[in-house]
């Protein structure tokens, strides 16, 4: 496992993981068709880091970190991660997750939140409570399913500094 | 009262109202320091559309509308209001959300969050309430207060179609 932070290099090989995903409009809030010029600075620009998960010279998952509220909530940092469909179900979320939460505070934040987690995306919501997150809010009806049509989405958080 | 679409004229009236809220650090989150620049991209720039609160040639208060969420999440706007210090207790931030909540849904949103109302913030926690919007979520010691600390911040929503 190799967790590392991105270069300019990989957006090549980070682009078609984010393709996916957010092509299907299952669990990302952002538009279908975003290009890849535009996901380029969603992804590996706004954000304060961004991170790919490398194994053998392929790039398999990634994940941002940027702080999620600006003056009296810049204290809270938000992630969002990525996982080629090709490397499901072998831990590479939680390795991200958790490597996400020592990078988020070594750079200083006290606390993470997810603020748009599809309650229809099972698997990332309880992976997220194993983790140590907390639903604290439920959206009704915020997220536009392509299959279920509205459903809630979830804001998870999670207190970091012990 | 007039509530019109505000101009780039305006902004040099505007700005007077944010620069006191946003300075003070207990209702929004923009940092404290945020300068006029980047006050006028925040507040008149970044949103869809920003209103102003117009009495006699003077602005009293402001509103912007946007998109809280891009794509799944893109049918749910944000807006946030700001009412000058010489002008509160006068019904006016009632007067500006009834007109959003009318303009969002000839936008064509279908539902409105607030995503960070400080816990502190007791008078627009109780107006949200009357007007409409619940209490969806408890982000915990999200908000730095700069008297009160690590508070909790609310997220409110409004599901606006009938």
């Amino acid at each position: 496992m190799n967790i590392r932070e991105a270069t300019k290099e990989d957006w090549d090989l980070i682009w078609p993981i984010f393709h996916e995903i957010v092509n299907a409009g299952q669990t990302y809030a952002y538009d279908t068709n975003t290009t890849k010029d535009q996901a380029k600075k969603i992804w590996s620009e706004a954000p304060n880091k961004t991170f790919v998960f490398e194994e053998g010279g392929a790039i398999l998952g990634t994940y941002y970190l940027k702080t999620n509220q600006a003056g009296p909530g810049s204290h809270v940092c938000n992630c969002g991660y990525m996982v080629s469909s090709q490397a499901r179900g072998r831990g590479l979320a939680t390795s991200m997750c958790q490597h996400s939460q020592k990078m988020a505070l070594e750079l200083g934040y006290k606390a993470m939140q997810f603020n748009f987690v599809a309650s229809s995306n099972e698997g990332a919501v309880r992976l997220w409570n194993k983790l140590g997150f907390d639903t604290v809010g439920i959206l009704p009806k915020a997220f536009n399913h392509p299959i279920q049509g509205y459903i809630d989405a979830l804001v998870m958080y999670k207190w970091l500094q012990t």
